[in-house]
């Protein structure tokens, strides 16, 4: 968002990944870790240590289940690191707003999994307006400037003039919004907390002819994870965590499509844009 | 060594590693981790946690310094994970012999870096005799039986006659060693601890114009390196864990070999064999 990275989840290799894919971890000023299974969090201590040795400074905030401070505190102690800047961790302990800035607003929320899990919604605070980049030019506003006029600002021209926001730009029509589910059993109070939103992630483990075994290991099937996406009323869907037993994924898009069919698959390395 | 692996020490994605290099999982029964630095065992956790969830039986036997077994515990604990096979924590506490098999040994000794750190050295208890491949078919003897004979076996054919080991083998010259010295400062002790090892890998993490960044560190530098490996006369030096900040290694290469001819580089996926 804006020059803002979200990190949510990092599982082992998430580092290496982030320098496949020219991922700047400089812009990543908060972690949300939903839950304690490894794929989710052990690429993070190798992060953490990874960024202090670049020498980073700016403060880092973790929003994770209270035991992850302990096993982080733990693995720097006995390496004997100090990190090179101030990392905060807060434990999320009950549903809510975890972070309130100018510009968007995170909230946490319970989800079902084996052990304690949680979902994140971000959302926009203040909605951006819309550039009309011909008008912008004719107002000689240039195009570095865009961003700022999303944000509602006017243009100071160097012979002074001052051109109104106004004049350049379209209301927005409403604050973007996404929310990542985790991992979880199919469960209507998700919707709930979900409700609206622009994307949803949410994790299809099995197809849905696997539904007694995704009761049993705490996971969702495709037609589960689309009924979610329906109830709650959101205009788009991404599915995940694709059981490794798959080889192709091909039933899965079609089979959440049947009942949402605004759906596409999480595939490793594609940006989807809200 | 036979069909068994041994596993040095464990960075973040050694478990990816593995995979791409066809490395088997399941013939790793000793892990051994120096010290506890990142890049020496945060890949540990996700390797053990992926054996169990593919119902690994067997033990696994992990040697390493006291407080891995608190960091691996909590992280198990967290997860509600009971692994699938027996899982043995080996705190290294002083240098000596930490596993004798019949047909190896392996010992720990202390090396000298920023936190607690051991260096590891393997050894043939019983050497393999040599066969002579023209000798054992005039017996009638299947190749597929030829890894016995080099453990001393005599044979028996089909028809009740039985060679003798002796008539078709000829002895080792001497049993195989190989150690690994971790991170370390330049310590002559060091060299006393691999005298004599067919192979020997050391760290040289700069080259020689950065002796004082290498103490200041406690790490060692190319001519470090071959130093020790010419004063405890090994057959051969595997040299590795170059500073990243250098793009090129073939000085690395050159400034070694100047003082250790016999040298090369530790490159990724390459096999070295003893």
């Amino acid at each position: 968002m804006e020059d803002q990275i979200f990190l949510v989840d990092c599982g082992e290799g998430t580092q290496m990944q982030m320098a496949k894919y020219k991922i700047r971890r400089s812009k990543i000023n908060y972690i949300f870790i939903s839950h304690l299974h490894g794929d989710h969090y052990f690429g993070l201590v190798g992060l953490l240590t990874s960024m202090g040795l670049l020498g980073r400074t700016q403060e880092l905030h973790i929003f994770a289940p209270p035991n992850l401070e302990d096993i982080i505190g733990l693995q720097l102690k006995v390496a004997d690191i100090q990190l090179s800047y101030p990392l905060y961790f807060h434990p999320l302990t009950e549903e809510g707003v975890i972070v309130r800035e100018m510009k968007f607003e995170i909230s946490c929320f319970p989800v079902y999994h084996r052990i304690e899990c949680w979902g994140f919604r971000f959302r926009e605070v203040r909605p951006l307006r819309r550039v009309n980049p011909e008008k912008a030019r004719q107002h000689e506003i240039p195009s570095s400037f865009f961003d700022r006029l999303k944000w509602g600002e006017s243009y100071l021209r160097k012979d002074g003039v001052l051109v109104d926001n106004q004049l350049v730009t379209e209301p927005a029509t409403k604050p973007r919004s996404y929310a990542y589910t985790a991992d979880t059993l199919f469960d209507q109070r998700v919707a709930d907390h979900v409700k609206g939103v622009d994307l949803l992630y949410h994790e299809t483990t099995y197809l849905k002819d696997l539904e007694e075994q995704a009761v049993k290991r705490f996971h969702s099937t495709t037609v589960q994870a689309a009924t979610i996406a329906s109830i709650a009323g959101v205009q788009r869907l991404i599915i995940g965590h694709f059981s490794s037993k798959y080889e192709k994924l091909l039933a899965f898009e079609q089979e959440a499509r049947d009942i949402f069919p605004n759906t596409d698959l999480a595939i490793e390395g594609v940006t989807y844009k809200i």
